[in-house]
């Protein structure tokens, strides 16, 4: 796959850190230095103006703005209206003259350094920036934002003069900034509110209506003249020479806030010591309960804690309308949509860490059930069809090939129901929203479906599975195996209840039951799946003969091309046996890892985990070592070339479950928690946590074996190795 | 199939005429009583001003403009900027007040009358307008666009009052006309020129740089007051009670004219009369050569000289670097694009009617070779790939599902160079033009495709073929059939040649044969071909079962819902045996035939005839009734609802084809004209014309038989009913 580490950044177990400035680094940086809290997040941009690519972006979860709506005409059911996470205002503007001179990060600057503190979510940058005259300007930004308090963020700017001068700052919130995208600023000014230090201003979307007020105070160990600025507020006061001078700017931002702009809300903000002593005390707690510590291998160390650190401050399940967005709130890509990703790549590792956020995931699709149901109609489908690509519920996929003919989100959904309501037992929400999803989707399911010509099968015609290079096939084997185990799932839920007939006839439980046995399924003697109708004729590809320099082939191959060979983009039959590893033996997943492996170029980055955890059930140790390879590290070494864009937090997720799932073998047979840890070669030893039991389990691996212990709680059942196990506090 | 006729006209074997106006019907007349002679076209607007729906349109063949382009990014090889024939000015524009009135077509009208003849080519419209004070107007306005001098159109507008008054006329040239399906005019005027009672006006396209120059002059048997108006010449005259003034307006119209506007050359354009007379002239010869002639079927007599007609005056090889539009010249529908239905429904029309215009159709392939290279290039192969809508020969399609899957447009390409030549012995251009693009194509068709898994079988991946209901398929029939059928042509032909080594390598021509003895197909023990891979197993959908208000499908099923059945669009099995049914035995259409009519929802109106003509050669002359009923009058008809948008052009070919293809049996096999007439029941007889030997031979049909005789030449060998038979003059 030829994937190289770009490694910019120094190597330490809790921090990430950037000892050079270099402007072709710019767009990375602000990237990888990106804080969040699921109710807001920002790139690590240079507040004070950089001699280099930027992307200011600050994102607020849940914001968005409608695209222009397409022309009349078209086809029925191809989305006409998609939407996006739009860009915020730049809440952090500064503006910094010291000595008649604009001081920003240019190619000049000396001693930079950038860090990440993994423990606190301290953002840290510095540099010496040279002055005329002789003079230098040593200056300092720290950014907290708050992951308790999470309206709340702190800004802190020290400043030091080689040489006594006149400085003066404006600290402001820039809401013109431009949606790159969509090239241009989609705010309007509302109102405006000042009073000396303090100053606040609200905005609102062109389409959604939706209000961002952002207030801030600003407080100094220096007296200074107090100017107004036009978007905010200005500063000017003597520097004299070694002495620093700290300001701090304290912020709340509130969507859709009620009645006028009260600046005395700022009364009660946390100070920068404040906040960061809230926060260092959050990540204690969090990394109690979930690190991940290796020994013996510091870039994965680093690696899969920056992994864990991006992935609970971007999703914890604050607000149930909230979902993941594939890159975050680190960036404009893919739209700020959320995508099946979540209930199949991030769900996993929520279930074993944060229950609260894993039922949010699902609560997320209960609040978009009626969205769901518009869109099965738009397709001429009964029941509730789940969007490829949604903020709002509502599906934004304008390929009508994505968005009519995936049926894995839906698939997806009813899957995490099961799995959700399996491992925590929560059966007030399956017999409530779980069943009402459920049957809605078996709906779906059944009415996009249909009886082979001679009856003998059910199957799903012109769909795309998960293999997204053969775009119009019919019973792709994952469409098929979970659109299966949906009814299967759905008619064992209603089984359980006192009143079936209330969410279902006794005729539609009769077809689904009658569906569901006669779902069609090509598997060869040596127990290779088709992966759909007519693949195993295909023409063979062989995927090493393709030259480097055409990957990405999305953007150097003719869109049709992709799609008429036996190459596939990403694991599909494979995906099913990563998602339900109890419903094959060994043996199909052996003979399907064979055929379909050598066949696969991961043009997702989601594609090489599934393998990794696949090869360690086969016992494969160099393979699963080698799809491990990038995992925890895909973003800190820009192995894609496209962090500029903004983080892969789904693959993010990714990392975790290939460590826990592959290499500790974790996994959940129905409410079972299974594990069946390896020590992979090259490591010493390594410990994971996860949620089992009343509590909290830590399991330690090393050459001498595995040991389970109770982090929190007072006791556990869990199967190890096939057997059962019970771990007392 | 529940058409229903909407009988507007009525019935005469050489005129259209309408009788009556209703503005519900406005849209459609405009379409009917179009005009064109391949260099331009018109609507029948009223040019003076309606008080109904109208789209004023005028077009000049090859006069184009490119859309806007899309956006950066997108995928390899999808269109981003397509191009349509532009509406250009209204020359026809008129402005009439009467006693200081304005005159213009209202529900007010009286004694309305308008009638096209078919052997003249005048479109007449008159009717008695209401004026105040007891007072009013007969008006007619006469039309004549010449075949011959083909820059030239004649106006002639006559007044006639009931009482005494003033009148006042602009004649003008209105270079602002929206061009609809932008919503705006794309003109710019660049000159502008006038002398008393002439005037000249130059507009000059966006996009392109296509200049046309309108000039016209006015002449009126009546002294008036001339003065300039802002786009033409007002002239103001008394109206004496019950004497009629005549005003005739001469026009020349000329694209991407040379030097400056010349006024003078108005000194020689023809006057009405002689304009009248040069065109009965040049449709007496027409005639002669093309009339299909129907006895006892008034109907159908009219509706195929109206079908003849439009055929003619439409494209007639004027200009090899034009080609037919799927509408003509008679609207904005299909963005005046040309398809593959030039070569399959045109071109047999052509090549038995007009070898001229056969030959230049093939000749705008040649011209547009370069285009079709690059297109290959960007779709990935080599070779050249034709195509499947376009006006200056490049890619207009901008759904990449037409544009990058179907090969037929080139297959078909491929098939006219042999169908052509095959039929006139043009060896000179078989060997220059058609070779060329016969190996250029046989690349095309051969990089575009693909050996199977185990290398037994060549075949066609990821294709839409004819049917448009299975949109990506493997091994679609037809695409294979004529796949393979283009590498053999192309062989054959390169076997003819000297130097075969000057136009493909000995490894190339190698490689050809082995995929042409090696195309996948299958075939059931019944003779029946299975339509692609997977077709047998499809859901069957009963087509009777969909109510008749889902059609046309299109507009009421989601997009991706009309792919997922064994329900097809248009005939594509069934296609290849009407394009070569000299390959297959009558058993093999017969179980085609009955496999997949039941299937087919015609939802191409190009479908109905193919099954015509095979009805016929399987002597079921009720199913082939049924087929025939509205082919000839489909857009007298308005069958399809959407006469209002233009003409069915290439339809218009199909009613030739089902009448002397179908009932008349003639077909050519290699350069052998075979007939086999048949007399449809209801008919007492028809007699049809066609190329053959030296001259043109007329076939007549009644019920005592066949008699064949020369109309033109000396002599001809045809097959009748399988015999030859010699005829002479």
């Amino acid at each position: 796959m030829g994937k190289i580490a770009d490694r910019i950044y120094a190597c330490e177990p809790w921090r990430i850190v950037e000892n050079t400035w270099k402007r072709e680094n710019s767009l990375v940086g602000e990237s990888i230095f990106s804080l969040a809290n699921e109710y807001m997040g920002f790139r690590d941009y240079a507040e004070e103006g950089a001699d280099a690519r930027s992307l200011i972006g600050t994102y607020f979860g849940g914001v968005y703005e409608w695209a222009p709506a397409a022309g009349p005409g078209g086809y029925r059911g191809i989305i006409k209206r998609p939407h996006h996470m739009v860009c915020a205002a730049d809440f952090f503007f500064t503006r910094l003259e010291v000595g008649g001179e604009r001081v920003r990060l240019t190619d000049d600057a000396r001693d930079f350094e950038r860090f990440l503190d993994l423990r606190s979510g301290l953002v840290h940058r510095a540099y010496t920036a040279p002055l005329s005259g002789d003079n230098a300007l040593k200056v300092a930004f720290d950014r907290i934002l708050c992951m308790d308090a999470y309206r709340c963020a702190v800004q802190r700017i020290t400043l030091c003069a080689k040489r006594d001068t006149q400085a003066q700052i404006t600290l402001g919130v820039d809401g013109t900034v431009i949606h790159q995208s969509e090239g241009r600023c989609q705010w309007t000014q509302t109102a405006q509110a000042r009073d000396a230090l303090r100053y606040g201003v609200r905005f609102v979307t062109e389409t959604t209506d939706q209000t961002v007020e952002y207030l801030f105070r600003v407080d100094t160990d220096k007296a200074a003249d107090v100017q107004a600025a036009d978007n905010g507020v200005t500063l000017a006061f003597a520097l004299k020479a070694g002495e620093p001078v700290v300001i701090e700017r304290r912020m709340i931002n509130t969507v859709d806030p009620e009645g006028e702009i009260d600046l005395g809300a700022l009364d009660s903000a946390q100070t920068f010591e404040e906040a960061l002593a809230q926060n260092t005390a959050h990540w204690a707690d969090f990394w109690r309960v979930s690190d991940v510590e290796i020994a013996g291998d510091a870039l994965n160390q680093q690696g899969i804690r920056y992994c864990l650190f991006q992935l609970h401050q971007t999703y914890r399940g604050l607000d149930g309308h909230h979902n993941i967005g594939a890159k975050g709130l680190t960036g404009e890509a893919y739209g700020g949509q959320a995508f099946w990703d979540s209930e199949t790549y991030c769900l996993p590792y929520y279930l074993f860490n944060d229950r609260q956020a894993a039922k949010s995931l699902v609560a997320y699709r209960y609040h978009t059930l009626p969205q769901a149901r518009e869109r099965a109609k738009e397709l001429d489908c009964k029941g509730a069809c789940y969007p490829i690509a949604t903020i709002n519920g509502f599906e934004s996929c304008n390929l009508w090939q994505h968005a009519s003919l995936q049926m894995q989100p839906s698939t997806a959904v009813a899957h995490a129901i099961m799995a959700y309501t399996d491992l925590t037992g929560d059966e007030d929400f399956l017999f409530h929203e779980g069943i009402e999803m459920l049957v809605e989707i078996s709906r779906y399911v059944v009415s996009r479906g249909g009886w082979n010509s001679d009856h003998t099968g059910f199957g799903f015609w012109g769909v795309m599975g998960p293999d997204e290079f053969h775009m119009m096939v019919n019973n792709d084997y994952y469409t098929n195996y979970m659109g299966g185990k949906t009814l299967k799932d759905t008619l064992s839920v209603l089984a359980r209840v006192e009143d079936p007939d209330r969410w279902s006839t006794k005729e539609e439980r009769q077809e689904w039951k009658e569906i569901a046995e006669h779902i069609i399924v090509h598997e060869t003697e040596s127990g290779v799946f088709e992966q759909h109708d007519g693949f195993f004729t295909l023409p063979h590809l062989d995927i090493h003969s393709i030259p480097t320099e055409e990957f990405p082939l999305y953007e150097h191959w003719s869109y049709d091309r992709i799609y008429r060979t036996d190459m596939i983009k990403q694991p599909a039959v494979l995906m099913a046996m990563f998602l339900h590893p109890e419903d094959f033996t060994d043996a199909q997943v052996e003979a399907n890892y064979d055929f379909y492996e050598p066949r696969c170029i991961h043009e997702s980055s989601l594609s090489p985990s599934i393998h990794a955890i696949l090869a360690q059930r086969l016992g494969r140790d160099q393979a699963a070592a080698d799809f491990f390879s990038f995992a925890t590290r895909l973003d800190l070494d820009n192995y894609n070339r496209n962090t500029t864009e903004g983080l892969h937090l789904t693959s993010i997720a990714a990392a975790w479950v290939t460590i826990v799932f592959g290499f500790g073998g974790l996994h959940a047979d129905k409410g079972t928690v299974c594990l069946a840890p390896h020590l992979p070669e090259g490591w010493d030893s390594y410990s994971f946590r996860f949620l089992a039991g009343d509590g909290v389990v830590l399991a330690h691996v090393d050459k001498a074996g595995v040991s389970l212990s109770m982090l929190q709680g007072t006791g556990a059942k869990v199967k190890l190795f096939g057997e059962w196990k019970e771990i007392r506090a």
